[in-house]
């Protein structure tokens, strides 16, 4: 075991980021030492590079960012009993109270004072990590460990899929982010009829076909509801995924959806906006859930479960594959939308 | 059984109404001719009445509006079998088509070729209506007739109320009109734990406090968040049942949901407005409901249930009691806000 | 138009059944006259041929049986107009009240007062048969009409699969006939991660492996609980679907039953039987749904849309196809077990 | 504190129990020193006092039964933060692992590794007892101890009336022991419509009547199907709560059932029984829950929020009150079916 490591940091509360060489932690009770493997790049690690209002609003320097990765035990501290050394993980980051009441009713993914690792604390942009031994993901030995840091994202994306029925369901995807293409290929997995996709981006687009939709839309120059509304026999979809966060998106998909449709809203817009409330859920009598992290850990166990089937392909997200000291280059790919899922490794 | 009756009709696109003589109709095959005993005036009514925007463009003069009402079966067309002259009764006045998905798959309230009776037809503000027989409602002996004109109403907050969980939850109701006060009531009959009631006007602030609310609140004077927060130990509500239309009013209603709440939505706001998604829907986990008519059948099943346990009573909503020739002076009531429910009776 | 057809007919209360020319029908106010295709065998038809203590109480001959056909629309009835002559079509053949509670409550599919075609009236072992309107369903022109045959008991299937959730679950069907073989696939097209499939038949077990079984189990040689404990990480499945009728094989579908989990009972037993309820049931925390026909019209909808996903394949459960003049030979091919499916065609 | 305390003892594999003078026991880590207050007799422990077939496999002498307790908090380990002395408690008594699927997964009343205090390891008829933080569940200034430790029954009962829709229900309550008794109150207050309790013993149907229940039939000597068939207009009750065990009840519930009705067991048989599964469970479509324990902690929420409105009065239920000393007299007012609920205090 070094003493020391390599790590992101963000060291200032200001834009940009450094690379440094700092303490390897040491586990203490109940916590796990993690050897990082491979850990990819969410939009939010983007905020926090750019040091946007909410990174200045929620972001504490110094800390080492990071929340989607996957790693082997290196060490454990004191009790821990359900890992050892040597095992392949990954981990649900969301280190939450156990006392509040969601904690106390099965809605832990909502805890009144959740922790984020990689947000509130440090992370996994290093080449070690500090884990709570309840938070810890076994990952079967088959998973390759750059497929093991899209279980977090992946989580959020099967937390929205299962929220309510699926099978034999059209369904209509607004944002192919990595997020919306991961939505598509689990809504296929899970017996959904027809998947459409609606992205800008015209690459994106390309994967979403990969990923299974049956239409790929640039809200931009098809006719989307003329589309949608012919495939699904002028009723709309029965289920909207609104994994974009923009308003203009979520208007288009709300008025997609069928009359008693139900729409699970992931995307997170950056500020309120107008919605026709009267029209799009009212009117419609339409079920609206509103979606953050995953069930703990209800979530997990269908993710392993899915990914098990064989259906579920990762592959095609990562479009990108850096070391780690090459963070500064991520940011850019992903801030031109040159790529969709950037995975690095630490050395 | 006289050949012409008294009705309130809308004659011309313009403001206003007339009382006429009409010919008393007669029902053809499948339907019943009712003798109007009680009838009670809707908001919707008040729109028709004002010619408004939304009249203008809905509503097709010459019309007999009036959609809540109760009465005595007066005659039966050919092929009715379920109900006979002398049975008193209500109606469900959604009219629905029967052939489209949402008819097929037991959403027959969001019928998508519902017509409504007293909008798109002729309604019950006369001393005969004719109603298909499937809609007809056969009333216990022992409802009075004013009690009866109430169901419709009383429907769309039985469907509001138990569109999730109810019993041991705590409620806000946003708006305490005639829809809000009964709201109260259910909701405690079904097991609500505190029931609290917003609402700007005084009388409606005392109705709901015999209604059964814990608390009714003024949000021009007292600090609403303070007091609701206070009473449930910090967490905020477990259901939030908007009943206003206001958007100030349905943003304060999220602000007191509980991180994983359920809103249900029946207040329809006039206009698109902005709302906090992210805050309000995604962060907080909530489930929103669109709630919209009634289920066909089921809420009226339970709505008889919950008025044979005698723990809901409609009588405090109902503020005046005027003939149907003293049509302008409900619309003048209902107007000033001194009127909270006006039920009037045909000669 | 002929004036007679060919038909299978129930003519004597005992054993047996009679190949008959018979008057062809004449479909009176909104009924369907349909030209049968093909026509498929049940279970029910053996019991009837049989005459069985079952089959005596309930038919009372003369009767032409058959409930699982397709065919295309001859002639309608005054005041039909959602299918015309010419559409390809199968049926809903339980004829509901439309007035019991259950019917008004989106429940027809347990209608009080349910009469079914093929058991309580004439059904399809004919040339022609009669349908109500509301009970066709049209099929999508690409369904071969064999397929067709099959939406009675793949709704069944669907409705059984789709009681509860079943995307990344593990199951455990218990009967491989082919309402068994059908829950494979539908299970598989769903979601399901491991699908086991428990059968004496080796002919079965080896179906079921086509139909996607990831294990086809023989309990008079297996160790079926170690097999199914081991596979699923000794949690036992999240899903039992008893396909079966046998009081063992629903036994020991309970016993491979994870705490929690939800056991969904379609076979039909013959009579009353032992059952361990406090390990079973209550302990077990499960939750068991019997299951009754097809959800009305909310099945039909799923099957028309999972079998659009071409994930569902129906082609190996049809093992015979014949002349519906053989009828002998079907009951003869079924009885030993040799056939799964029957499909008949009328001449 | 004393460094001895009164105890009730089972210590010998036999039946009886003996009263003993003990060591007042230490809180470890995380742990909690409760002064028992008031500790209720609950059907179990006349088992192990018995010494029957299951005391026999699953008790191991010596062991403090007693798992129906209130008290105050008379110290507290190492760690532990969410209560201090003096405050008011009572407790779930299953102490679970955290670490099976069921426990992950928000089912942890189910859990694969549970311990029961007083069953498994001492429990609370003794002057002090020792509970895990996690499990303390902290009371209300205003309930009186002798009503808190009615909460690990109530909870039963609350997770069986709350498994499915009980608002607008009609009920009928097969068993009203204590458990029975205060369903039909629990029922009654999240707003069932009618209630039916069925009991043999006389005391027992006037205590249902006090607890709300519309009728309480004797099954010996009342036409239990006819009054409640006429009851429920001829449907059959939306509910069965079976709180008996007893097979005839069982069957009794279910013949009443309504078609599609929902049925919670939670009265434990205590052997396998015949039982008509194609009539009650399959035809009748019936969804059927086995209930075990308390959900951790939703029901708890839940309890106290519903005994909060004041609608559910647990005194009736309390028959008998005694010193621990008098344990004896206990069990014996109990085998005699002369008491229903026994109330202890230790001195």
């Amino acid at each position: 075991m070094p003493s020391t490591m390599q790590a992101v940091v963000k060291a200032q509360a200001a834009a940009g980021i450094e690379m440094r060489e700092v303490p390897v932690p040491t586990p203490g009770p109940g916590e796990v030492l993690v050897r990082v493997q491979a850990v990819s790049v969410c939009g939010t690690d983007l905020h926090i590079f750019n040091w946007d209002p909410w990174a200045q609003w929620r972001v504490h320097p110094p800390l080492i960012p990071g929340h989607e990765f996957s790693g082997v035990v290196a060490g454990v501290g004191h009790g821990v009993t359900t890992v050892k050394e040597g095992d392949p993980v990954s981990a649900e980051m969301h280190v939450v109270c156990g006392k509040c009441i969601q904690c106390r009713t099965g809605q832990a993914h909502i805890c009144q004072e959740v922790r984020i690792l990689g947000i509130d604390a440090d992370g996994a942009f290093a080449s070690y990590a500090i884990i709570p031994e309840s938070n810890i993901w076994k990952l079967p030995p088959s998973t390759p460990y750059e497929h093991g840091t899209l279980l977090d994202p992946l989580g959020n994306v099967v937390h929205s899929v299962l929220a309510g029925p699926i099978a034999a369901q059209t369904v209509v995807v607004t944002g192919c982010g990595a997020i919306g293409l991961l939505s598509i290929a689990v809504a296929k997995a899970c017996g959904a009829t027809k998947v459409f996709g609606i992205e800008l981006n015209a690459r994106r687009r390309g994967v979403a076909a990969t990923m299974g939709a049956d239409l790929a839309l640039d809200p931009a120059t098809d006719d989307v509801e003329e589309q949608i509304m012919e495939a699904t026999g002028g009723t709309g979809v029965d289920v909207l995924l609104e994994m974009s966060g923009h308003p203009a998106a979520t208007r288009m998909g709300f008025g997609l959806l069928k009359k008693g449709g139900r729409a699970s809203l992931l995307g997170i817009p950056s500020e309120p906006y107008e919605l026709d409330i009267a029209r799009d859920i009212i009117f419609k009598g339409a079920v609206v859930h509103g979606i953050n992290g995953r069930k703990m850990y209800e979530t997990w166990f269908q993710m392993e479960a899915l990914l098990a089937t064989g259906k579920v392909n990762l592959e095609p997200v990562i479009t990108h594959r850096l070391k780690l000291s090459e963070f500064p280059k991520a940011m850019e790919v992903l801030r031109t939308g040159e790529a969709i899922k950037v995975v690095m490794r630490p050395e």
